[in-house]
Protein backbone atom coordinates (compact mmCIF):
# COMPACT_ATOMS: atom_id res chain seq x y z
CA UNK A 1 0.00 0.00 0.00
CA UNK A 2 1.26 3.50 -1.03
CA UNK A 3 1.00 6.39 0.87
CA UNK A 4 0.94 9.95 0.03
CA UNK A 5 0.78 11.60 3.36
CA UNK A 6 2.24 10.14 6.90
CA UNK A 7 1.10 6.36 6.77
CA UNK A 8 -1.55 5.86 9.28
CA UNK A 9 -3.50 2.56 8.68
CA UNK A 10 -5.64 0.63 10.84
CA UNK A 11 -3.81 -1.45 13.19
CA UNK A 12 -4.17 -4.79 11.12
CA UNK A 13 -2.07 -3.60 8.13
CA UNK A 14 1.59 -4.27 7.61
CA UNK A 15 2.22 -2.60 4.33
CA UNK A 16 6.01 -3.75 4.34
CA UNK A 17 5.08 -7.63 4.97
CA UNK A 18 2.71 -7.25 1.54
CA UNK A 19 5.25 -6.31 -0.89
CA UNK A 20 5.78 -8.10 -4.50
CA UNK A 21 8.90 -6.43 -5.58
CA UNK A 22 7.33 -4.14 -8.55
CA UNK A 23 7.02 -0.48 -7.51
CA UNK A 24 7.10 0.78 -11.03
CA UNK A 25 6.23 4.19 -9.77
CA UNK A 26 9.99 4.15 -8.23
CA UNK A 27 11.82 3.58 -10.79
CA UNK A 28 14.55 5.59 -12.27
CA UNK A 29 15.92 4.32 -15.64
CA UNK A 30 19.53 4.93 -16.52
CA UNK A 31 20.26 7.57 -19.54
CA UNK A 32 23.97 7.43 -19.68
CA UNK A 33 26.83 5.70 -17.86
CA UNK A 34 30.68 6.33 -17.58
CA UNK A 35 33.57 5.92 -15.54
CA UNK A 36 33.83 9.10 -13.61
CA UNK A 37 37.19 8.44 -11.50
CA UNK A 38 39.15 4.86 -11.74
CA UNK A 39 41.73 4.71 -8.48
CA UNK A 40 44.29 2.44 -7.45
CA UNK A 41 41.31 0.80 -5.11
CA UNK A 42 38.18 2.81 -5.89
CA UNK A 43 36.02 3.22 -8.89
CA UNK A 44 33.07 5.42 -9.29
CA UNK A 45 30.55 5.84 -11.89
CA UNK A 46 28.59 8.60 -12.61
CA UNK A 47 25.27 7.59 -14.08
CA UNK A 48 22.69 10.00 -15.75
CA UNK A 49 19.11 8.56 -14.77
CA UNK A 50 15.18 9.28 -15.98
CA UNK A 51 13.44 9.75 -12.30
CA UNK A 52 9.54 8.83 -11.98
CA UNK A 53 8.40 12.08 -13.05
CA UNK A 54 10.46 12.05 -16.49
CA UNK A 55 13.02 14.55 -15.12
CA UNK A 56 16.79 13.79 -14.62
CA UNK A 57 19.35 13.54 -12.26
CA UNK A 58 23.38 12.02 -11.40
CA UNK A 59 24.17 9.51 -9.85
CA UNK A 60 27.47 8.63 -8.45
CA UNK A 61 28.71 5.53 -6.71
CA UNK A 62 31.66 3.22 -6.10
CA UNK A 63 31.53 -0.05 -8.34
CA UNK A 64 32.88 -2.80 -5.77
CA UNK A 65 33.36 -6.67 -6.53
CA UNK A 66 31.32 -7.66 -3.60
CA UNK A 67 32.67 -8.83 0.17
CA UNK A 68 32.36 -11.97 2.51
CA UNK A 69 32.49 -11.10 6.80
CA UNK A 70 33.17 -14.53 8.61
CA UNK A 71 32.36 -15.55 11.89
CA UNK A 72 34.58 -18.65 13.04
CA UNK A 73 33.16 -20.42 16.09
CA UNK A 74 35.88 -22.16 18.00
CA UNK A 75 34.67 -25.30 19.51
CA UNK A 76 34.14 -24.27 22.84
CA UNK A 77 31.57 -21.31 21.38
CA UNK A 78 34.16 -18.50 21.39
CA UNK A 79 34.53 -16.35 18.45
CA UNK A 80 37.75 -15.20 16.22
CA UNK A 81 38.03 -11.52 15.62
CA UNK A 82 40.49 -9.30 14.64
CA UNK A 83 41.85 -5.52 15.34
CA UNK A 84 42.80 -3.43 12.70
CA UNK A 85 43.98 0.35 12.05
CA UNK A 86 41.50 1.46 9.39
CA UNK A 87 42.75 4.69 7.78
CA UNK A 88 39.19 6.14 6.73
CA UNK A 89 38.32 5.84 10.56
CA UNK A 90 41.63 7.14 11.98
CA UNK A 91 41.67 4.19 14.72
CA UNK A 92 41.80 0.59 15.19
CA UNK A 93 38.43 -1.33 14.68
CA UNK A 94 37.25 -4.86 16.49
CA UNK A 95 35.65 -6.71 13.12
CA UNK A 96 35.07 -10.01 11.95
CA UNK A 97 37.73 -11.47 9.16
CA UNK A 98 36.23 -10.01 5.94
CA UNK A 99 37.76 -9.50 2.63
CA UNK A 100 36.66 -8.78 -1.12
CA UNK A 101 35.97 -11.25 -3.96
CA UNK A 102 39.25 -11.68 -6.49
CA UNK A 103 37.57 -11.07 -10.17
CA UNK A 104 35.12 -14.16 -10.21
CA UNK A 105 35.99 -15.79 -7.23
CA UNK A 106 32.64 -17.48 -5.60
CA UNK A 107 32.02 -15.99 -1.83
CA UNK A 108 32.68 -19.60 0.05
CA UNK A 109 36.07 -19.74 -2.15
CA UNK A 110 36.81 -15.82 -0.83
CA UNK A 111 35.80 -16.94 2.84
CA UNK A 112 37.63 -19.59 2.91
CA UNK A 113 41.10 -17.90 1.60
CA UNK A 114 40.58 -14.70 3.68
CA UNK A 115 40.17 -16.87 6.88
CA UNK A 116 43.10 -18.74 6.48
CA UNK A 117 45.12 -15.69 5.07
CA UNK A 118 44.18 -13.64 7.86
CA UNK A 119 44.21 -15.62 11.27
CA UNK A 120 45.54 -18.86 10.08
CA UNK A 121 42.23 -20.94 10.51
CA UNK A 122 40.78 -23.21 8.07
CA UNK A 123 37.03 -24.63 9.15
CA UNK A 124 35.57 -28.09 8.22
CA UNK A 125 31.70 -26.67 8.05
CA UNK A 126 30.49 -23.38 6.36
CA UNK A 127 26.99 -21.97 6.43
CA UNK A 128 25.93 -19.09 4.13
CA UNK A 129 24.06 -17.03 6.83
CA UNK A 130 22.62 -14.23 4.50
CA UNK A 131 23.88 -10.57 2.92
CA UNK A 132 23.76 -6.96 3.56
CA UNK A 133 24.41 -4.23 1.28
CA UNK A 134 26.26 -1.60 3.70
CA UNK A 135 26.28 1.48 1.32
CA UNK A 136 23.29 1.77 -0.76
CA UNK A 137 23.09 5.22 -1.37
CA UNK A 138 26.71 5.23 -3.12
CA UNK A 139 27.91 1.66 -3.42
CA UNK A 140 26.66 -1.33 -5.12
CA UNK A 141 28.83 -3.78 -2.38
CA UNK A 142 27.18 -6.82 -0.66
CA UNK A 143 28.60 -8.25 1.90
CA UNK A 144 27.84 -12.03 2.60
CA UNK A 145 27.91 -13.51 5.74
CA UNK A 146 29.44 -16.74 6.54
CA UNK A 147 29.49 -19.10 9.69
CA UNK A 148 32.53 -21.22 9.69
CA UNK A 149 32.98 -24.29 12.82
CA UNK A 150 35.32 -26.86 13.22
CA UNK A 151 38.31 -24.90 13.24
CA UNK A 152 41.92 -26.01 12.65
CA UNK A 153 44.68 -23.98 12.82
CA UNK A 154 46.37 -23.67 9.18
CA UNK A 155 49.28 -21.08 8.02
CA UNK A 156 48.36 -16.98 8.70
CA UNK A 157 49.80 -15.46 5.51
CA UNK A 158 48.99 -11.93 5.16
CA UNK A 159 48.36 -9.59 2.41
CA UNK A 160 51.79 -7.26 1.59
CA UNK A 161 51.01 -3.84 3.51
CA UNK A 162 48.46 -5.65 5.84
CA UNK A 163 48.16 -5.97 9.79
CA UNK A 164 46.11 -7.09 12.10
CA UNK A 165 45.70 -8.79 15.75
CA UNK A 166 43.89 -11.99 15.97
CA UNK A 167 41.93 -12.08 19.37
CA UNK A 168 39.19 -14.54 20.82
CA UNK A 169 35.93 -12.84 22.26
CA UNK A 170 33.12 -14.61 23.70
CA UNK A 171 29.21 -13.89 21.95
CA UNK A 172 28.42 -12.27 25.58
CA UNK A 173 31.56 -10.06 25.35
CA UNK A 174 30.97 -8.86 21.69
CA UNK A 175 27.17 -8.12 22.31
CA UNK A 176 28.20 -5.95 25.61
CA UNK A 177 30.77 -4.10 22.97
CA UNK A 178 27.92 -3.68 20.55
CA UNK A 179 25.64 -2.07 23.34
CA UNK A 180 28.42 0.04 24.80
CA UNK A 181 29.17 1.33 21.59
CA UNK A 182 32.36 0.08 20.86
CA UNK A 183 31.94 -2.15 18.21
CA UNK A 184 30.71 -0.20 15.52
CA UNK A 185 31.39 -1.88 12.33
CA UNK A 186 28.09 -2.57 10.39
CA UNK A 187 29.12 -6.05 9.18
CA UNK A 188 30.33 -7.40 12.43
CA UNK A 189 27.18 -6.12 14.20
CA UNK A 190 24.67 -7.61 11.79
CA UNK A 191 27.00 -10.74 12.15
CA UNK A 192 26.59 -10.92 15.73
CA UNK A 193 22.86 -10.36 14.82
CA UNK A 194 22.50 -13.27 12.43
CA UNK A 195 25.09 -15.60 14.96
CA UNK A 196 22.61 -14.51 18.28
CA UNK A 197 19.43 -15.76 15.94
CA UNK A 198 20.72 -18.64 15.05
CA UNK A 199 21.77 -19.41 18.28
CA UNK A 200 18.41 -18.62 19.81
CA UNK A 201 17.09 -21.12 17.01
CA UNK A 202 14.95 -18.12 15.19
CA UNK A 203 16.76 -17.88 12.35
CA UNK A 204 18.15 -20.46 10.15
CA UNK A 205 21.10 -21.51 8.38
CA UNK A 206 22.22 -24.69 6.70
CA UNK A 207 25.56 -26.22 6.76
CA UNK A 208 27.86 -27.51 4.38
CA UNK A 209 31.15 -29.41 4.68
CA UNK A 210 33.99 -28.86 2.64
CA UNK A 211 37.33 -31.11 1.69
CA UNK B 1 46.99 -9.78 24.10
CA UNK B 2 48.54 -10.48 21.06
CA UNK B 3 48.92 -13.73 18.78
CA UNK B 4 50.64 -13.89 16.03
CA UNK B 5 49.08 -16.97 14.72
CA UNK B 6 46.31 -19.04 15.03
CA UNK B 7 44.35 -17.27 18.42
CA UNK B 8 44.50 -20.32 20.89
CA UNK B 9 44.11 -18.91 24.38
CA UNK B 10 42.57 -20.21 27.26
CA UNK B 11 38.66 -21.47 27.83
CA UNK B 12 38.63 -18.08 30.52
CA UNK B 13 40.70 -15.58 28.35
CA UNK B 14 38.54 -12.82 26.46
CA UNK B 15 40.77 -10.81 24.38
CA UNK B 16 38.65 -8.75 22.66
CA UNK B 17 37.14 -7.75 25.94
CA UNK B 18 40.27 -6.00 27.84
CA UNK B 19 41.08 -4.07 24.64
CA UNK B 20 42.46 -0.74 26.30
CA UNK B 21 42.29 1.42 22.54
CA UNK B 22 46.02 1.22 22.43
CA UNK B 23 47.49 -0.68 19.14
CA UNK B 24 50.68 1.43 18.32
CA UNK B 25 51.63 -1.85 16.37
CA UNK B 26 48.98 -1.40 14.04
CA UNK B 27 48.70 2.19 13.85
CA UNK B 28 49.30 3.86 10.18
CA UNK B 29 50.33 7.63 10.06
CA UNK B 30 49.63 10.32 6.68
CA UNK B 31 52.48 11.33 4.80
CA UNK B 32 51.09 13.14 1.89
CA UNK B 33 47.17 13.80 1.55
CA UNK B 34 45.28 14.96 -1.12
CA UNK B 35 41.51 15.26 -2.94
CA UNK B 36 41.38 12.52 -6.02
CA UNK B 37 38.16 13.07 -7.05
CA UNK B 38 35.39 15.77 -6.09
CA UNK B 39 32.69 14.91 -7.81
CA UNK B 40 28.51 16.74 -7.38
CA UNK B 41 28.09 13.82 -4.64
CA UNK B 42 31.50 11.53 -3.89
CA UNK B 43 34.53 12.69 -2.14
CA UNK B 44 37.23 10.79 -2.97
CA UNK B 45 40.29 11.50 -0.76
CA UNK B 46 43.76 9.73 -1.44
CA UNK B 47 46.66 9.64 1.43
CA UNK B 48 49.92 7.64 1.45
CA UNK B 49 50.60 6.21 4.99
CA UNK B 50 53.85 4.83 6.79
CA UNK B 51 52.76 1.27 7.95
CA UNK B 52 53.58 0.06 10.99
CA UNK B 53 57.15 -1.90 9.42
CA UNK B 54 57.92 1.78 8.05
CA UNK B 55 57.00 1.02 4.23
CA UNK B 56 54.58 2.96 2.39
CA UNK B 57 50.75 2.31 1.01
CA UNK B 58 48.36 4.40 -0.60
CA UNK B 59 44.72 4.79 0.67
CA UNK B 60 41.66 5.95 -1.00
CA UNK B 61 38.48 6.63 0.71
CA UNK B 62 35.42 8.39 0.70
CA UNK B 63 34.86 11.64 2.81
CA UNK B 64 30.66 11.33 3.90
CA UNK B 65 29.36 14.21 5.83
CA UNK B 66 27.76 11.45 8.58
CA UNK B 67 24.16 10.46 8.39
CA UNK B 68 21.23 9.36 10.85
CA UNK B 69 18.86 6.62 10.25
CA UNK B 70 15.19 6.78 12.46
CA UNK B 71 13.34 4.31 13.61
CA UNK B 72 9.77 5.91 14.26
CA UNK B 73 7.82 4.27 16.55
CA UNK B 74 3.94 4.34 16.43
CA UNK B 75 1.39 4.57 19.29
CA UNK B 76 0.55 0.94 18.59
CA UNK B 77 4.10 -0.38 18.51
CA UNK B 78 4.44 -0.63 14.82
CA UNK B 79 7.35 1.09 13.12
CA UNK B 80 7.32 3.43 10.22
CA UNK B 81 9.59 2.60 7.09
CA UNK B 82 10.31 3.70 3.33
CA UNK B 83 10.75 1.46 0.19
CA UNK B 84 13.04 3.56 -2.40
CA UNK B 85 14.87 3.05 -5.71
CA UNK B 86 18.46 2.33 -4.90
CA UNK B 87 20.21 3.34 -8.71
CA UNK B 88 23.48 1.59 -7.31
CA UNK B 89 21.25 -1.37 -6.13
CA UNK B 90 19.64 -1.27 -9.02
CA UNK B 91 15.89 -1.86 -7.54
CA UNK B 92 13.55 -0.97 -4.46
CA UNK B 93 14.95 -1.61 -1.24
CA UNK B 94 13.29 -1.41 1.99
CA UNK B 95 14.88 0.67 4.50
CA UNK B 96 14.18 3.16 7.87
CA UNK B 97 14.00 6.63 7.08
CA UNK B 98 17.61 7.82 6.70
CA UNK B 99 19.07 11.24 5.81
CA UNK B 100 23.21 12.43 5.21
CA UNK B 101 23.85 15.58 8.04
CA UNK B 102 23.85 19.04 6.39
CA UNK B 103 27.32 21.00 7.12
CA UNK B 104 27.66 21.38 10.88
CA UNK B 105 24.14 19.99 11.48
CA UNK B 106 23.98 18.31 14.82
CA UNK B 107 22.30 14.38 14.51
CA UNK B 108 19.33 14.94 16.18
CA UNK B 109 18.45 17.72 14.11
CA UNK B 110 18.75 16.06 10.95
CA UNK B 111 16.98 13.23 12.53
CA UNK B 112 14.20 15.36 13.37
CA UNK B 113 14.13 17.22 9.71
CA UNK B 114 14.66 14.11 7.38
CA UNK B 115 11.74 12.42 9.29
CA UNK B 116 9.63 14.87 8.55
CA UNK B 117 10.21 15.60 5.23
CA UNK B 118 10.76 11.76 4.26
CA UNK B 119 7.21 10.36 5.69
CA UNK B 120 5.56 13.85 7.23
CA UNK B 121 6.13 12.69 11.00
CA UNK B 122 6.99 14.81 13.87
CA UNK B 123 8.42 13.15 17.60
CA UNK B 124 7.82 14.12 21.07
CA UNK B 125 11.02 12.23 21.83
CA UNK B 126 13.85 10.98 20.83
CA UNK B 127 16.60 8.69 21.97
CA UNK B 128 20.23 8.08 19.96
CA UNK B 129 20.80 4.02 20.45
CA UNK B 130 24.27 4.12 18.89
CA UNK B 131 26.14 4.74 15.82
CA UNK B 132 27.76 2.82 13.45
CA UNK B 133 30.66 2.49 10.43
CA UNK B 134 28.79 1.12 7.40
CA UNK B 135 32.54 0.44 5.34
CA UNK B 136 35.63 1.35 6.99
CA UNK B 137 37.58 -0.06 4.27
CA UNK B 138 36.80 2.96 2.48
CA UNK B 139 34.50 5.79 3.79
CA UNK B 140 34.52 7.60 6.82
CA UNK B 141 30.72 7.75 6.75
CA UNK B 142 29.12 7.00 10.64
CA UNK B 143 25.35 6.27 10.93
CA UNK B 144 23.99 7.11 13.66
CA UNK B 145 20.86 5.18 15.36
CA UNK B 146 18.04 7.71 16.61
CA UNK B 147 14.67 6.22 17.78
CA UNK B 148 11.56 8.17 17.33
CA UNK B 149 8.05 8.01 19.55
CA UNK B 150 5.33 9.95 20.48
CA UNK B 151 4.52 10.35 16.46
CA UNK B 152 1.86 13.03 15.15
CA UNK B 153 1.53 14.06 11.65
CA UNK B 154 3.16 17.35 10.11
CA UNK B 155 3.86 18.02 6.19
CA UNK B 156 5.93 15.60 4.25
CA UNK B 157 8.17 17.67 1.94
CA UNK B 158 10.68 15.47 -0.07
CA UNK B 159 13.72 16.73 -1.80
CA UNK B 160 13.94 17.31 -5.40
CA UNK B 161 14.43 13.74 -7.16
CA UNK B 162 13.09 11.86 -3.88
CA UNK B 163 10.67 9.48 -4.41
CA UNK B 164 9.64 7.42 -1.77
CA UNK B 165 7.04 5.13 -0.16
CA UNK B 166 5.96 5.19 3.20
CA UNK B 167 4.89 2.11 4.85
CA UNK B 168 4.20 0.38 7.95
CA UNK B 169 5.28 -2.41 9.65
CA UNK B 170 5.37 -4.63 12.68
CA UNK B 171 8.66 -5.41 14.16
CA UNK B 172 7.96 -9.18 13.88
CA UNK B 173 7.65 -8.95 10.03
CA UNK B 174 10.89 -6.83 9.92
CA UNK B 175 12.33 -9.62 11.43
CA UNK B 176 10.93 -12.43 9.40
CA UNK B 177 12.19 -9.98 6.49
CA UNK B 178 15.92 -9.60 7.54
CA UNK B 179 15.71 -13.45 8.61
CA UNK B 180 14.61 -14.31 4.31
CA UNK B 181 17.02 -12.03 2.94
CA UNK B 182 14.63 -9.26 1.86
CA UNK B 183 15.29 -6.86 4.40
CA UNK B 184 19.35 -6.55 3.71
CA UNK B 185 19.95 -2.45 4.22
CA UNK B 186 22.93 -2.50 6.90
CA UNK B 187 22.02 0.17 8.61
CA UNK B 188 18.22 -1.08 8.64
CA UNK B 189 19.20 -4.08 9.83
CA UNK B 190 21.73 -2.84 12.79
CA UNK B 191 19.11 -0.24 13.77
CA UNK B 192 15.93 -3.16 13.51
CA UNK B 193 18.68 -4.85 16.78
CA UNK B 194 18.78 -1.68 18.68
CA UNK B 195 15.04 -1.81 18.69
CA UNK B 196 14.67 -5.33 19.38
CA UNK B 197 17.70 -5.68 21.96
CA UNK B 198 16.05 -2.28 23.95
CA UNK B 199 12.71 -3.58 23.53
CA UNK B 200 13.88 -6.68 25.29
CA UNK B 201 15.58 -4.24 28.14
CA UNK B 202 18.90 -5.57 27.49
CA UNK B 203 20.80 -2.20 25.27
CA UNK B 204 20.31 0.74 27.15
CA UNK B 205 18.86 4.16 25.81
CA UNK B 206 17.77 7.45 27.06
CA UNK B 207 14.97 9.41 26.08
CA UNK B 208 14.36 12.95 25.43
CA UNK B 209 11.12 15.25 24.32
CA UNK B 210 11.62 17.36 21.80
CA UNK B 211 9.61 21.21 22.28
Amino acid sequence: MTTDGPAGGSPNDDDAADFDGQAPHLVEHTVESAIAYQGSFLHVRRDRVRLPDAREAWREYILHPGAVVIVPILDDGRLVVERQYRHPMGRVMLEFPAGKLAHGEPPLSCARRELEEETGYQAAEWARAGVLHNAIAYSDEFIEVWFARGLSTGRRQLDEGEFLDVVVASEEALDRQAAAGVLTDAKSLVALMWLQNWRAGRWDVRWTSVG
